[in-house]
C-alpha cells in the first residue's frame, strides 16, 4: 500500500510519498512514487502514484517514451491541465494493454495518481488522477489531495490546511498526518519523499528523501505524540453526576437510558430493534 | 455506515457508538447501534453493531427470542466467553437464511459486532465477533477493538489508550477518536451513545446519550481542535538550509535527490522507475 499526500497553498505547492510497497505481507519493499518532470525556468510536474506498482510503472514509463519534443509528449504539454490529460491517456493505453489480463486473475485494475506542478506562464495546480483516466482539480475550499491509506491521516489536514497555510507549515502538516499513518498501518513505511514548490520558482529547490534518522521527522515523531498526550490530559475528564458542574456529560435534571434488550416475554422500556425496524423503507440496504 | 469503538481497562469497560445509517447518501436516518443486556448484580452485557442493518437487527432478534431460561439464553451463558459464541451463532443462523439470498441481490453478508461486559465471578471481558460468528478478544497489549470506519480515529487510540488508563480518560479518548471521525467521514454521525461500566458494578451506571447541544462534547470538540492548532504552531518549522540547524531536514552536508523522470533519449542521474522494475520477483501483485 502507499500513502501520498499533496496540497495546494497560494504559497506554492508540498508533495509527501511514504516508499512502502507490499504484495501480501511477507513482500514488502522499498519503490519510490514521488517522480519528478523538470525542466528548471520551464516546468515542474511532480507525479505520485498509488495501487498497482506494475501499473503506475507502465504509466510513468507511458509517459516517459514520447520524444519531448513531440505533440504527445508531458514535455510539451502547453499547461497543467493538458498534463493531467496526458497522465490520464496513459492510464487509458496501460488499461487497454493490460485490464483484461488482469481481470482474468481476478485482479482490479487499481491504481490513483495525484499530479501537480507549475508551467511557466500559468498559475500552479494540482490534480488527482482516476483509474479511468478522468480527473478532478483542487481548489481553495479543498487544498489537498490524498492517495493510497488515506484515512488515519485526514483528521490533522481537516484541522490545519487551508489555502493560506504557509509552505512550511503545510510541510510540517503533511509529515504529521504521514505519522500518524505511519503509527497505524504497517502497509505505509519510511522512507518519505518530500518536495515543497515555491510558486513561480520553476525549478525544484526544497527536496527531501526522509529516513528513520531524521532529525526533523524524528522531533515530530516525538513531539507531536508527547504535546498531544499533553493536550489530552489537560482536557478535564467527563462529569457524570455532579449537578453544579457546567460541562456535565448528562445534565443534572436527565436521566439517559440505553438501547435495552429485553429476553423473550419480558417488557422493556424501550426496545431498539422492534422500534426502529418500522422505520424501514424500500430502496438500497442500509449500514 | 458506523464507528463503534469499545475498551477493556483493569478499571473496567468503555463503550462509544455513533448512530448514524445509510444506505447511500440519500437515505440517512439515526439507528442506536449499542444495546444493553443487563440483568442488575448478575450481568451486564454491551452489544455494538456494525455493517448491514437488516443483519445486525436479525441477530439481535435472534439473541433476544430464546426464552430467558433456556439453555441457548445469552441471559443464562455462564461466562463472556460463552455469550460471544451464542452471537456468533446468532450470526451463522441468520447467515443461513439470508445470505443466499443476498448474495444473489449482490449484496455482502457484510456485519461486525462487538460485545463485552462482566458476569458474576469473572471478570470484564471484551470480544469482536466477525461475519462467520467467530471471535477474538482484547488482551493487554490490545486494549480496544473498533468496528466500522475504524482509521480516521485510530491513531488518537494508538497513542493514549492502554490497560491502565482510567475509565474517564478511555471515554474522553474513545470521544476525540470519535470527533476526528465525525470531522472527516459524513457516514458517521450524532448522537452518540456511551457506556462506561466500571469493574464489578454489575449495572449500568453510567451512561450519556450525546447529541451536538452536550456541553461536555461540545467543549472536547472545541478545545481538542483549538489545542491541536496550538500544539501544531508550536513545533518548529523544517529548516532546509540552515547548516547550524541542529533538527535540519536535509543534513548540510547532504544533497537529497527525487526520482526524476527524463525524456526519451536523455540521460537521467536517477531514473527510479526502470530500475526499480528489475527488481521485481514473481507472486502476487505489489500495491
Amino acid at each position: 500500500m502507499t500513502y501520498c499526500v499533496a496540497a495546494r497553498l497560494h504559497a506554492g505547492l508540498v508533495f509527501l510519498s511514504d516508499s512502502r510497497t507490499n504484495a501480501g505481507v511477507d513482500q514488502i519493499s522499498i519503490f519510490r512514487k514521488l517522480n519528478v518532470f523538470e525542466r528548471p525556468g520551464e516546468r515542474v510536474m511532480v507525479l505520485m502514484t498509488s495501487g498497482n506498482l506494475a501499473i503506475s510503472q507502465a504509466v510513468i514509463n507511458e509517459l516517459a517514451q514520447h520524444d519531448q519534443d513531440s505533440a504527445e509528449s508531458i514535455w510539451r504539454a502547453p499547461s497543467m491541465y493538458d498534463a493531467a490529460r496526458l497522465v490520464g491517456k496513459a492510464i487509458r493505453t496501460v488499461h487497454q494493454r493490460d485490464a483484461q489480463a488482469l481481470a482474468e486473475q481476478g485482479i482490479d485494475f487499481n491504481v490513483a495518481l495525484i499530479i501537480g506542478g507549475q508551467i511557466r506562464g500559468e498559475r500552479c495546480r494540482l490534480f488527482q488522477v482516476y483509474a479511468a483516466g478522468n480527473f478532478i482539480e483542487t481548489h481553495d475550499n479543498c487544498t489537498y489531495f490524498q492517495i493510497g491509506e488515506a484515512k488515519y491521516g485526514k483528521p490533522i489536514l481537516d484541522r490545519v490546511m487551508d489555502p493560506n497555510t504557509s509552505l512550511d507549515e503545510a510541510a510540517k502538516c503533511a509529515l504529521i498526518s504521514m505519522d500518524s499513518t505511519l503509527r497505524s498501518n504497517i502497509s505505509v513505511g519510511m522512507p518519505l519523499d518530500l518536495l515543497v514548490y515555491e510558486t513561480d520558482s520553476l525549478r525544484v529547490t526544497h527536496f527531501a528523501n526522509i529516513d528513520e534518522h531524521n532529525a526533523y521527522f524524528q522531533m515530530i515523531r516525538s513531539t507531536w505524540g508527547e504535546r498531544l498526550r499533553q493536550v489530552f490530559a489537560e482536557i478535564p475528564d467527563p462529569m457524570w453526576s455532579n449537578p453544579k458542574a457546567e460541562k456535565s456529560l448528562v445534565p443534572p435534571d436527565r436521566v439517559h437510558q440505553p438501547v435495552r434488550v429485553a429476553p423473550n416475554g419480558v417488557e422493556a422500556d424501550a426496545y431498539g430493534p422492534a422500534q426502529a425496524l418500522a422505520q424501514s423503507t424500500p430502496g438500497p440496504q442500509r449500514h
